[in-house]
């Protein structure tokens, strides 16, 4: 029989499925952390965050604006006091949880593509 | 004006998007982070993994199956001597890989649901 060490215990394993899973709930979408990364690296307009996450269209950047508003990442911002009035997307402190996660998905994909590309 | 920290510069913007963007795309699924816990906690046969993942379908969970596979994270092993034949499957040393990844995502999880339904 093959072996391997047994990483989680049964409820270790249904916990981390469970929290994991309200994790993916709500960062799990195929831009949802790209647009956060793009706030956090200081897009803070509308039309800067939609060039820098290359792709994206205006509908899907602006659901994906509320859903990070909603779970309290991002705040907006209107200056209403201009003309024409701006509308800002700042990162609240919290975004500051997700850098673990940013980071662990960065190294990730940057060593998997290496890895995937060089093997065979 | 509203200021916040600029957490990264443009090019570790892009760097970090571009990135993330590969291991959302191995990783991004709403079931393949599941089923890879499953697999890490011991569940090594179709059935067990199936009961684990609560609510995967046996069409998707063959499929994550094969995902996972090709992306060198678990390996299928058949023991074709016995009968009926049996099929397992176990994580690569490779699939500690994502160790950080489960492990930033479950604690954000779990932190984020606190978070969201005693916040109002």
């Amino acid at each position: 029989m093959a072996t391997s060490k047994l990483e989680y215990s049964p409820v270790q394993c249904k916990n981390r499925i469970s929290a994991t899973e309200d994790a993916i709930y709500v960062l799990g979408g195929r831009w949802t952390i790209r647009v956060m990364i793009g706030i956090l690296g200081g897009n803070r307009r509308f039309n800067e965050l939609q060039r820098t996450v290359t792709g994206i269209s205006a509908k899907m950047l602006s659901s994906e604006l509320k859903k990070l508003e909603v779970n309290q990442l991002i705040e907006r911002i209107v200056f209403s006091e201009q003309t024409p009035v701006v509308v800002e997307y700042i990162p609240t402190p919290y975004s500051e949880s997700l850098k673990d996660i940013i980071t662990a998905l960065s190294q990730w994909g940057a060593n998997h593509r290496t890895k995937i590309t060089t093997a065979n």
